[in-house]
């Protein structure tokens, strides 16, 4: 086994979810990250807790099949009593993306998607209640969406992961200070992109490789109903195994008035439309990790760029909601991002903190 | 997808399970039998249940580096509640056995994997008190360890698998007619075997691939304290990773007062040391499925053979327990088998039922 993977299951479960004696864990994986998984269990082992591997992460045969057969015989999908029972009596759940083929739910109609997302929204929220990770395995076919070799992909992934956290977190801290107690955030990208909202009491969040890893981004949430101006994201998503590209929504009162996409609008449309917090947004993100060097078209990864903002349409993260402040509520939470490092800028209450990609506090402001 | 995956998966659902709208389902496999789990996944979605699939076999890379790492680290096991929570809410189960190589834990210590099984016996018992089922996918290492090509092992398997169990079970239950009320079994067998039990009061069934996919025994439990005699286990088996041949077992007052075996004797003294039932017999079975026409190294068909006998130290199935009579309790259910085709006969009651693998009610008795 490559000496890195059992440095990663080591950052897994030391920095990202503290494990320790007794802890119940769920691991969800594909098989093609064995190699990650046996590494996860070893550590769980050691510390004397209790691991069950489960596969129902999207983008795998079985879930494919499940909701094509389902949507073929009109089933009305329910929360499953036991997947629920399961995590929550779990203390540390831990996701790996990794898949055999990116779009191997590309043929499931995203309404169906849609609809099992519901369904399953008490379990996701039960998840989110817990000590979790979502980390990357390298595997082949995620190499193949970045275009990069299977060896060079293992390369990014593991210098993106097994890194000194403590330095990249007070490096992000600097952001935070400005972000925490601030009013409003302007985001300007070229002719296409101009968008205000406040985040006035809502707390920045400094994520440092605990439950994205890698880590490398400070989020916030915006206030709902403050969102105003347009944005083209002008980086591509993969969602559901298919690609939306150059997707442009136009805010007024905080709601998406107005949207279209250069590939599968009608998936955009799809995701807009699952209920009335996926119009809004719950999510900014300012991306702070300069080791993340290139986009692999890998929300994990390419959200945590040094020279992006991301912004996510649907459910806001509890600890990113100030007290008495209003939450927005949704099944879905899809991030999107704009490139932020040409004729560019970030103004947070009037002031500018990042231009052309480049934060005040960074040598070369 | 081969079609008789498919098949295969239908009568897991329809026959062995009877899967209906709102079941949620366990599907626990290892990456090498993809496809049934696909195949499944197809049906389950097509009757509006819930699928849930884990991967807890032995056999698995990450069970061997957990059992080790715990073992070298002195932890004490402990039933795991989340996995106790999942499958007290679930309504099917479905074990496929299949895996990468058949040895995969045969260096984790016998009494580390007897401690984990105490450890899970309240999962276990959970486990057989729902609708469940244990089938194979013909995986190469399965094919291997039966000394047969891939090809040729999957026309074994599903030959085996996908049949009229109509008929199965009407042959079978000839013999159910006679052990039912019968009171005494002697299993006699060349120079090395003779052994007198009590089933007085204990109900035989008939297993037509419910329960066991393939299916093709009747069993019943003896009376724990009634076994008298010796038994020459001619067939190995495999038990955690490792061949264990020519048991030899001698009982008195019910209980093993002495053992020995050609090979791995002292993984065979770890099971029988597990508890006090670990030592008593708890099942005992005719094999009567004349399609399964050749050992493979592999219980779940081997005991099912036509001129075998197998009996299990350890737990006694419920429904094989008459009310009053007395059960044998254990975290362990080991079988081993004894072939009848040469030198043998079964005595009911003082009447031969079976000589040299043929039963009365066959062609050629």
């Amino acid at each position: 086994m490559d000496p890195r993977v059992r440095e990663h299951a080591a950052i897994v479960a030391d920095h990202s979810v503290d494990l320790g004696a007794g802890d119940t864990v769920v691991i969800d994986a594909h098989p093609v990250a064995e190699d990650l998984v046996v590494a996860l269990h070893e550590v769980i082992g050691d510390r004397g807790a209790h691991p069950l591997t489960t596969g129902q992460r999207t983008g795998e045969r079985n879930r494919r099949a499940y909701l094509r057969a389902a949507a073929a015989a009109d089933v009305e999908f329910e929360t499953p009593a036991h997947e629920l029972a399961l995590i929550e009596e779990t203390d540390v759940y831990i996701a790996v993306r990794a898949g055999e083929n990116v779009t191997e739910t590309s043929d499931v109609a995203p309404e169906t998607n849609a609809a099992f997302a519901r369904a399953h929204r008490p379990i996701q929220e039960e998840r989110l209640s817990k000590r979790w990770c979502l980390t990357q395995f390298p595997a082949p076919a995620n190499a193949q969406l970045a275009g990069m070799s299977t060896e060079g992909y293992e390369n990014f992934v593991w210098d993106a992961v097994n890194k000194d956290w403590d330095a990249q977190r007070a490096f992000q801290a600097e952001m935070v200070e400005i972000m925490d107690p601030a009013e409003e955030i302007r985001i300007k990208s070229g002719e296409t992109t101009d968008v205000r909202m406040s985040i006035a009491g809502n707390p920045t969040r400094n994520d440092y490789g605990e439950h994205n890893l890698p880590g490398g981004e400070v989020f916030t949430a915006p206030i709902p109903d403050s969102v105003e101006g347009e944005v083209l994201f002008d980086m591509p998503l993969y969602h559901q195994g298919r690609e939306i590209t150059d997707v442009h929504l136009i805010f007024e009162g905080g709601a998406v008035v107005s949207h279209s996409a250069g590939k599968n609008e009608e998936l955009l449309t799809e995701v807009l439309n699952t209920d009335d917090g996926a119009r809004r947004l719950g999510e900014l993100g300012i991306g702070m990790n300069r080791d993340i060097d290139r986009f692999t078209y890998n929300m994990l990864f390419d959200e945590k760029m040094g020279d992006t903002v991301h912004m996510a349409v649907g459910r806001a993260y509890d600890d990113t909601v100030g007290e008495g402040n209003e939450t927005n509520d949704s099944a879905v939470h899809v991030d999107m991002i704009v490139d932020m490092s040409d004729d560019s800028f970030i103004e947070v209450d009037g002031e500018r903190v990042q231009e052309d990609g480049t934060f005040v506090f960074e040598e070369g402001a």
